[in-house]
């Protein structure tokens, strides 16, 4: 059976993006190729927020585009505030510290935001020209971290740190504007809001941050994963390895679907679906669990007395795919999402499904009344 | 216009192997993806010549597995003797420098094979437990190296180091046997001989490949490319990061393809009709590049008086995508290839192709002359 994937990536992809994937496959040495990728990679940069900058595709994991903005912008032994508050911010914690770097781990209970004092404390301790990681959405709890404040809180105290952003699942999810907040690094992956298979990472950076390790003494030992070259090759629409042609070609397609029904209605169409199934869950005692939602995400608590992990089998078993929660969250959160290519319907499929699955398992909730609440959330 | 590739990667892909890349996204947190993910890994390592082995898929280029094979298995500071002979070949030199190797480069004409007594020179220069690093098949020249002769000299010259090989374009085009050689890496990417679109990389290392950087403190720094925790992930059908799904099931139509219609019957057809494409191209004046030729691509000559570019370029007006030469061999090298979804009548087509381009070109031959002898070499 195939499952519909309702999970916060991989996505269900839009079939005439599939249909793209089974075209014959382009050679990347052709003029056809570098036209496609050029204009390919303006419109990604424009979905970053950067027009008129440089946005790189990398063949490999939205992980790998991350270690890619770490090692091409960060000069080895600066010192490290990872901010914490879910699994995914770990993982720039854990990357840094791979690379040898003094790290500090700001961390925040998870489902949780940042408390801006407590921030400017752990900031007033990092050396001067450090660097601050962080993840945008984070996919782990559901929250969506306010960018703009917390970069307005590290330029005042320290004011010459690199801001490096996770904006895996907050591109195509939530307006980017990392010029405006001041953010010197963006990184996602293809799986996610724009809605392709895994494979593709993408990049951009700051001129500060490409700046900073100009120095290639200073700059840590990496080959593929170093962007300074290929920054260079990019812009004339090739690439130092052969990129992954057919991956490219879905993007090019994804991106005009996604500016073609246009991008503002799509971001408020994800606000509000994953507002919906929010309220259809909290109707059926699933409580919120993220202080301050992710459209990625409709992170919730599955209700008093059920286990999360068996309410994500009644799911699988009915064919549809969820996440549920991860380490500590593991016995009692859910995470369904629409980040896919998803329509109103596909809300109260899963409200119903959660329904059922909660019934199933023991608990009581008047008949109806996520659904009632999910269709009344849809027409605000 | 969809160009035909006739190029040594990418290649075309087999229409069954388009269709699976178009079926719905499989998430890869399931049980039916884990069982496919080392279903999978076990066909490639026998592909691999190694089926009791671990063979690892890496989200990426071939250049990235070639850097994870590297900075996986090469302690810090190891003394590197890269053999060249090609554009592939410098390019394990220039990563091997990239970090911060003492690198020897033993160089020899673009075209030939190695002299073993130069080699054994080389080696008794190499610090015990050094590392040989070489391309099986050197795309750029198409020259088929003899890695088992090769290693045979390393072995008696320098028995501690590991040889680490490139085989992009062996792997699939002939039998590769890295147990019998003694050899400690092969890496290969999907584009290739598997027929599958750029983005995957393919990894297998020797038990010793494995021990010889064991102790973290002497290893690399990396994150997604140090394969020793993934290693044991993707044994159990896991990976650090998103694999990329479809690809791998694609992969998994491709493999099935292969070895469905036994493998050495593939590999004889891969060399019967390279061989008729080097007999074809002799026929029409453009003499054999390479003095050992890999079946993964016909380099060859072209006419004297003719530029090579141009008949790309007249092929490409035919929708017929060849490759040119790189570097030094940019004016005459042609390089036609029947890597990918090929059959005896695609040899037939680019030797007429590359007689009318010839002849519009201002050479002179015999009328059907290159069509006869391909044919010749065909039934052989």
């Amino acid at each position: 059976m195939t499952e519909r994937l309702y999970a916060p990536g991989p996505v269900a992809v839009p079939p005439e993006v599939l249909e793209a994937l089974s075209r014959p496959v382009m050679h990347h040495r052709t003029a056809a190729f570098r036209e496609l990728f050029i204009r390919v990679r303006g419109q990604l940069a424009a979905l970053m927020g950067a027009p008129e900058d440089d946005a790189l595709l990398i063949s490999g994991s939205g992980s790998s585009a991350f270690e890619a903005a770490f090692v091409t912008s960060v000069p080895r032994d600066t010192s490290v505030l990872a901010l914490g508050g879910g699994k995914f911010a770990e993982r720039w914690a854990s990357l840094a510290r791979r690379f040898d770097h003094p790290v500090e781990f700001l961390d925040t209970p998870w489902g949780t935001t940042f408390d801006p004092q407590r921030l400017a404390a752990a900031l007033a301790l990092l050396p001067p020209a450090g660097v601050v990681t962080l993840v945008h959405s984070e996919t782990s709890t559901g929250v969506l971290h306010d960018v703009a404040a917390i970069t307005a809180v590290v330029r005042r105290w320290a004011p010459e740190a690199l801001v490096l952003v996770d904006a895996v699942t907050s591109l195509a999810v939530v307006e980017l504007k990392p010029h405006e907040w001041g953010v010197d690094a963006l990184v996602s992956g293809s799986q996610k809001g724009v809605m392709l298979p895994p494979g593709l990472g993408f990049v951009w950076l700051s001129e500060r941050a490409w700046a900073r390790a100009a120095d290639a003494r200073s700059r840590h030992r990496a080959h593929s994963l170093d962007l300074h070259r290929e920054r260079e090759r990019q812009r004339q629409g090739d690439s130092g390895t052969t990129p992954a042609t057919s991956m490219v070609v879905a993007l090019g397609v994804a991106l005009e679907r996604l500016f073609g029904r246009g991008l503002e209605n799509h971001l408020s169409d994800l606000a509000r679906r994953n507002q919906a199934l929010l309220a259809g869950g909290k109707a059926l005692m699933a409580q919120p669990f993220a202080q301050r939602p992710s459209p990625a995400v409709a992170a919730m608590r599955a209700p008093q007395g059920i286990a999360a992990p068996a309410v994500v089998a009644e799911l699988a078993a009915a064919g549809l795919r969820i996440a549920g929660g991860q380490d500590q969250l593991k016995d009692f959160l859910l995470r369904p999402s629409l980040l896919g290519d998803c329509n109103d319907h596909d809300v109260l499929v899963l409200v119903e499904a959660l329904e059922r699955a909660f019934s199933k398992l023991g608990a009581v909730s008047p008949a109806g009344a996520g659904r009632h609440a999910a269709s009344a959330a849809l027409l605000r």
